[in-house]
């Protein structure tokens, strides 16, 4: 019993992106509310050496935006992560859903096989076949930066639970 | 171009467990080292009304055993969750391991559109077929708590990384 490359990533991204976009939706509100400077959510680390709630939003694109495409065949487009208010996030996550959402079921046909490389040419170059690229990697690394933007954002306050992160309707 | 159910769900959690286990060895270790209550660890949170370090781990290991059983159509282990140390985590996180790993491939067919209904009888019941349920909500469950727990110790100052949070040898 099988489900499609396409089914196990487009969709998923769909749904955690629109829950991502309600999760910010939440906070700028928030934010605006209790009269909190923005930069004061999105500037915010869990720890010094870890990337702020803005960087984890742009890599959690990166990754929905990244993975689709690879798997797809297709040119993953760039992005130049310049965002810094809430607005631009939104934006951001917009325009990563409507690319996603442009790449047709079809496209996917072969992806499952197609050797994938990751960081090419670097000390970090791994070669997956394209489920497992999926599998062991993207959806690994898509839920993680997910997941640390609403750590992040619950940790500062912001009143979101986890039906707010599951973003089933 | 397809992957099976299994494929998409028990090799995602193996690597994941054997992540999180790694994470709270390395975490046991800088408690020792440091002369840090393991406690302090255990049972610190990100918020108030969030759950713990100890609770994260056991609903991670809790989602691996049911999302495989219910696509499996077999019965959901139960567990008291009682644990209270880091040993106890990683027996648990190791028995979750045995369980899974002792469900075959074939034992997952038909699993794609068998109705899965979780919290039956409740408010909160949710009807699935086995492939949404795998993945529009148990693999967001299952990432969403090997994440936090993550990040609650990187946030605790544990010398962590992303490369252990993958798991990826």
């Amino acid at each position: 019993m099988t489900v499609s490359l396409y089914t196990a990533s487009v969709p998923v991204f769909q749904q955690m992106l629109g829950s991502l976009a309600d999760l910010l939706a939440k906070s700028q509100t928030h934010a605006t509310e209790k009269k909190i400077e923005p930069a004061a959510l999105l500037q915010s680390r869990l720890f010094p050496d870890m990337f702020p709630l803005i960087r984890q939003v742009q890599i959690a694109c990166d990754f929905a935006r990244g993975v689709s495409a690879r798997l797809a065949d297709i040119e993953v487009p760039k992005y130049d992560d310049k965002e810094t208010s809430f607005e631009e996030l939104q934006t951001l996550i917009s325009q990563t859903q409507t690319f996603i959402a442009g790449i047709a079921p079809a496209q996917f046909d072969g992806g499952e096989e197609r050797e994938i490389v990751t960081r090419p040419g670097t000390p970090k170059e791994k070669r997956f076949s394209g489920s497992s690229y999926l599998l062991s990697y993207g959806l690994p690394q898509f839920f993680f930066h997910v997941t640390t933007a609403y750590a992040l954002l619950r940790h500062n306050g912001v009143e979101i639970g986890k039906r707010d992160y599951m973003g089933l309707k």
